[in-house]
């Protein structure tokens, strides 16, 4: 069995994913030749931050594996300018893109998609993202896969259209809910009072579906058909926000058909 | 000083807030004489739990706090069933219901809300509970204030309209996310994926507006305008659920105009 730690890596990005996965990757025991982008600023950053090089220029790229952290667009035209050995491993981390994208001009190729959301104000645990990989040959997954598990405990070996669907769950569960947050933080600050009161609240609704499936863990008026209690909420809203709240009320009169509460 | 601790309560109501108020009160050092209401095997269940008497009949109440830990409609009719003496003290849990409410039957009352999602199915440490605290007189709230400081570390005192704001915020971070939560699940069983993939990310969701404002937290395909990665994910999802997507993502887009990621 090959060392897998002696495989060198290079990451293209410089943007949250690329940010997040590079010390992953150190801490997983790789070397990581260069972080390279356009954005030299960024790229700067994450090189001091990580004792790396950086570099602007594809052509110097001579890693076993390369991996595309960069937005969904850019994948193509970046796969289409690397000019790499048949040896050298490229990965692309877009929940959306499927790998045939890759393989239309590299043969030996894969994903390594980390199931998270990721801010540069924010450290994550990388043990506890979810890494849904897949490779065009079975010594590509074998690769990705020891690389993917010397990064997190939690490996999936998905297809790329299998993997859209979970992007598209993702996007559901984390980035509208963020906005819900959102809306929220918004009402409170417009009547003074500290957002801070519904932190328990938002820790709690999340770790309830931990345990509870999400249709076991639905409360509120919508699900009790409390319109009294709708009203006086929509009397504290702007229009805009009120047609949000009914609209909301009524998926949730949908998906829960009877008073379940 | 009085010894708030020899104070029996009664507690009307058998849905999911009695059901998790009960075990803190009792936790929190108080008697619980009875609980009271209509629905004999949930008073039946609350009672053998908690080894505390239940009742059907209003009419024996000589706890010196009754608690209305029932449907906002409810409030107002138990309200002014009750008869009390000016001594007992008179409150009620709901989110969205004024103190005025019961200040029209009764002088001596006030209002213990606590700011959480509550399911039988699910155990809540009551200690992380916000309570939100409001009474008619300072003897009121004093008495208000003690017994819900047994129950938790997290008072509020706010009055009956910043309440139903922080109400309305609460549907938004718990009913609406949950909603956000159950079409993920919907979107991942119809493709026959564990919805086990998504609980790391609903986790750090939540987590992360814990030390960052929601506003800096966003990320995803509408907030960076990936217009190509949304079209992917509409092509995923019935026609309701694509309606759905756009509008939250339209309202992503409106809430951060220009891009933040």
């Amino acid at each position: 069995m090959d060392n897998f730690k002696n495989i060198s890596v290079s990451v293209i990005g410089s943007g949250n994913v690329a940010y997040s996965l590079i010390p992953a990757v150190i801490n997983g025991g790789y070397t990581i030749d260069y972080v390279v982008g356009r954005n030299v600023e960024a790229l700067q950053l994450i090189s001091k931050l990580n004792k790396i090089p950086y570099t602007t220029d594809l052509n110097i790229l001579t890693s076993d594996v390369i991996i595309l952290a960069i937005s969904d667009d850019a994948i193509a035209p970046i796969a289409q300018k690397l000019k790499t050995s048949p040896e050298q491993l490229i990965l692309h981390t877009a929940g959306s893109v499927s790998l045939d994208v890759l393989k239309q001009y590299h043969n030996y190729c894969g994903v390594l998609y980390p199931l998270q959301t990721f801010s540069k104000k924010r450290i994550v645990d990388y043990k506890t993202v979810p890494l849904c990989i897949e490779g065009t040959t079975d010594k590509a997954l074998e690769t990705i896969k020891q690389l993917a598990l010397s990064l997190s405990e939690n490996i999936y070996k998905i297809s790329s259209s299998e993997r859209l669907s979970v992007h598209t769950a993702a996007v559901f569960v984390s980035n509208f809910t963020n906005i819900m947050y959102t809306m929220g933080a918004k009402i409170l600050e417009e009547n003074g009072i500290d957002f801070n009161i519904l932190k328990p609240l938002i820790l709690e609704t999340a770790q309830k579906v931990i345990t509870l499936h999400p249709t076991e863990a639905q409360t509120g008026p919508a699900l009790r058909r409390d319109t009294k209690t709708m009203k006086l909420h929509l009397n504290q809203l702007d229009s805009k926000t009120q047609s949000l709240y009914s609209l909301l009320s009524n998926l949730i009169q949908d998906q829960f058909p009877r008073n379940q509460s």
